[in-house]
């Protein structure tokens, strides 16, 4: 992991650049440690300097809650080399939903599945060298998409507590037995009326979650237009599980 | 409205027993009052007696934010003279849940709507006199169950400026079309493995609803089981729109 930027946002919450085997990633630690700093993974759909003004109000808000956040740019978005195969399989997904048409489980998992098998070991090596820094102390929360990333991360991972993550994009049914194996803690958030995603998906994906305890958030709006609340509910999930836990 | 009976709970909360028009109540307010009073209407299906615990928890709980909370017996419950007809209709739907087949709307329609026509016009009565009384200001919210109840009083009663409304009772399809014209916001909580409810009516209303604001708050567990941190989060609710309102 090289730092290769540093700066101070207004709030004081400090905030590097950083690149770890060529991925470009951020991290934002609070302006002052009280106590153990835990973690949050900040999940997005691609795309770093597009998705800066989001990650970065997200991180700012939890920093205000003493956490820590990361991220990483996502195989195939932002400066990283493309995927055919991904692209090809985006245009399918596009097209299906602009003609109305049920969206077929086989483009789901042409564009996801690829997706988390490669993105998800960059997040566990990013985690590797985010733990291994003196201000971070964990544990980690996952926050925010791939939905389908999160999952896996919350699977897969076990340095991951609690997950928030936002139903706001397509996990391919094969997936659903992984579903079944996450334990952890979950809020799930679900714009109603996201427009680019399949609220039924969404309604049997939470139902196949394993974990005893777990939240469904559902608001209306878009798939931009969670309302500014749920920041705030998201840093009492993890206060109640990230800080528990630590 | 005659007071029957005052005590002080040992958080200060002041608790005190009510007749209306020979109907027993319950009006908890706060120990101290810095700033205007809110109302928070504590629904529940009827029997205060049965439901006394769980609805002092709620009232205590919401006095601790400032809000006063009343409740009001339900026809047909607790001592009020039972109705035959009512009785049958929860008979008939209990035997169709333990039988495991679809609860016809023909049975909930016997059940629900002769409750609504009823009850609805009492809870209006007793917030006549309650806001004539010096120590509750305004503006009134409705938490609880019935949800059909809070659905029906939602759209007839324009004091009522939000509701965190159960989704843990049944209400007729015919209710769907007052459902489209409630416009408060509304915090509405599932509990996705409810023994008595049926999940997807429940969904199926909250996206009738024709509120822009609106929150689907779904946790696991049964009937019962709902969070202790969703008392925390029907508090931050009201303190959004009724204090705002206020």
């Amino acid at each position: 992991m090289r730092f290769i930027s540093e700066r101070r946002l207004d709030d004081g919450v400090r905030e590097r650049e950083f690149t770890l085997d060529e991925i470009p990633g951020i991290l934002w630690t609070p302006p002052t440690a009280s106590g153990p700093t835990p973690l949050i993974l900040q999940g997005h759909p691609g795309d770093l300097r597009r998705m800066y003004p989001r990650l970065a109000a997200r991180a700012r808000h939890a920093a205000a809650a003493g956490y820590a956040s990361a991220t990483l740019e996502l195989p195939g978005a932002g400066d990283r080399p493309r995927s055919a195969a991904a692209d090809q399989a985006r245009v399918d997904l596009r097209r299906a939903i602009q003609a109305g048409e049920p969206v077929a489980d086989e483009i789901v998992e042409r564009l996801v599945l690829p997706l988390v098998d490669q993105a998800v070991p960059e997040w566990r090596v990013a985690l590797d060298a985010l733990l291994a820094l003196p201000e971070i102390d964990g544990p980690v929360g996952y926050a925010g998409g791939v939905i389908a990333i999160g999952v896996r991360l919350a699977v897969v991972e076990p340095r991951i507590s609690a997950a928030a993550l936002f139903a706001g994009s397509y996990v391919p049914r094969v997936m659903f037995e992984e579903a079944r194996q996450v334990t952890i803690p979950l809020l799930v958030l679900l714009q109603w009326d996201d427009e680019g995603n399949d609220r039924q998906l969404a309604l049997d994906l939470f139902d196949a979650f394993g974990s005893r305890e777990k939240t469904l958030h559902a608001n209306m709006g878009g798939h931009t237009g969670i309302p500014a609340h749920e920041g705030d509910d998201g840093n009492r999930f993890f206060a109640r599980h990230l800080r528990a836990a630590g």
